[in-house]
């Protein structure tokens, strides 16, 4: 890590900061972002703060103010250039028992990390993840702590030259990437799954469906399963750190980046 | 907390005792066990040891050795009679990135805390949660720190006087109560949930099913749904702190602690 603040407080040893009693780390309670560190810049903070706001309401976490968040941003990042930006927000600490309290100050932790290697504009390799993911409307959508399910999917595979993975849910449709989101060109349509049940809306998924608007490219947030995968033109992830990466190979099946994700790998920087 | 031990030692502040970056606090990737320490013993310490190790074994965490864990626990117990214990695993230390490392050694953190309020054997009210409980075959049954569905559920009700409120999944099949296992009995036979896709196995439960058919009360895990309520004459809920226990009412339907309750709490005292 190049730089830690927790509760906006440099800690003396970042391997003994967090309480024991925190519920981030009793029970995965919270929320978390992760932005890119680009030209000095946090590209998309906006909607990485109102995701992170969205996540806290949904679990009703009082989030910390957000004056608080870009004072700590503005001092891990000072001086970098490029780098990686994590925010985590907890419901902090509390006693034993799942019950919350109303009482709990919300933990927040901002970590500044390396920057990501090579951003060129490459085709990734990906394949099937076995592990599925839960269905559960409540916790759809938001980027909170409990990431077994990712956690999990990462370990199926070491292959370095494999940069994702494809996750089904437990009734098998085709959701998202491990630590991505995915769209399809299918007859010429843009989709991406509708995530009503589960995965994370994605900060460039949303920059991607926007962009797409208003370039008149046709875009549609839909259940997706895997055969769609089979009549699709194009296929491309996109995250926060990697931007958006078409998909070249999955197993035996290959794809060239095509004109729509062109556009708006382009249009999107 | 009474008494904290982190990686076997005594931390200087437990305020601030586990680093930024362990994925227990980044993923909630670990797991947990609550016990009873009574009369100076932990209560079906073996069993819950058991537990912590499959839970590991699942996610692919190197577990602790047994022996350093029974260590810390017999200093966070020494001079205590009455207490609740509580465990927690987790992958240890990691870098940014759902994948974990190979390399990474576990965080174990032991903590000592108050005992329960009075254990007297009596009748509990309970009412229905609207949070549902996610399917995920390859979570179901241990007790991980992914548990933002608990905390969900707990939250929705402030009322004292009901205890536990009774958990449904996504499907719709009544599968546990928030902290508790649930048991009926239908037709003279004692059952509860299979657990095939989500809920934890409790030390208790499992007691209660080797009490049942060491007494030959005929006794089965399946599928339940909440029309299996409708019929049942006797309905208890189980876990390591308050054991057993006979629900007597929930909304408007009341039930008296029945013989098959009466006799199982008897025998696991």
């Amino acid at each position: 890590m190049l730089a830690v603040l927790v509760n906006g407080t440099k800690p003396a040893d970042t391997s003994a900061a967090i309480a024991v009693d925190d519920r981030g780390f009793t029970y995965g309670d919270g929320v978390f972002e992760t932005a890119l560190l680009c030209e000095g810049r946090v590209r998309f903070l906006d909607d990485h703060l109102q995701r992170l706001g969205i996540g806290c309401e949904r679990l009703g976490i009082t989030a910390p103010a957000r004056t608080l968040l870009e004072g700590d941003i503005a001092t891990v990042c000072a001086g970098r250039r490029e780098a990686v930006l994590k925010l985590i927000v907890t419901r902090g600490p509390g006693t034993r028992g799942y019950r919350p309290s109303s009482e709990a100050a919300a933990t927040r932790v901002v970590t500044l990390h390396a920057p990501p290697q090579a951003s060129a504009y490459v085709g990734i390799h990906v394949r099937w993840c076995d592990t599925r993911l839960g269905r559960n409307p409540q916790l759809a959508g938001i980027k909170h702590l409990n990431r077994l399910e990712q956690v999990l999917a990462q370990a199926e595979w070491n292959d370095p030259t494999i940069e994702e993975g494809l996750m089904l849910d437990t009734e098998g449709e085709l959701v998202c990437a491990t630590a991505s989101n995915l769209f399809l060109v299918c007859d010429g349509e843009l989709v991406t799954h509708d995530l009503r049940f589960c995965g994370v809306r994605g900060v460039i998924r949303a920059q991607v469906l926007k962009q797409a608007s208003l370039t008149g490219v046709p875009a549609r947030e839909r259940p997706l399963w895997p055969h769609d995968l089979e009549g699709a033109s194009e296929v491309f992830v996109t995250n926060a750190i990697r931007g958006l990466r078409p998909v070249v190979r999955l197993g035996d099946r290959a794809w060239r980046p095509g004109p729509v994700c062109d556009s708006l790998g382009r249009a999107l920087g």
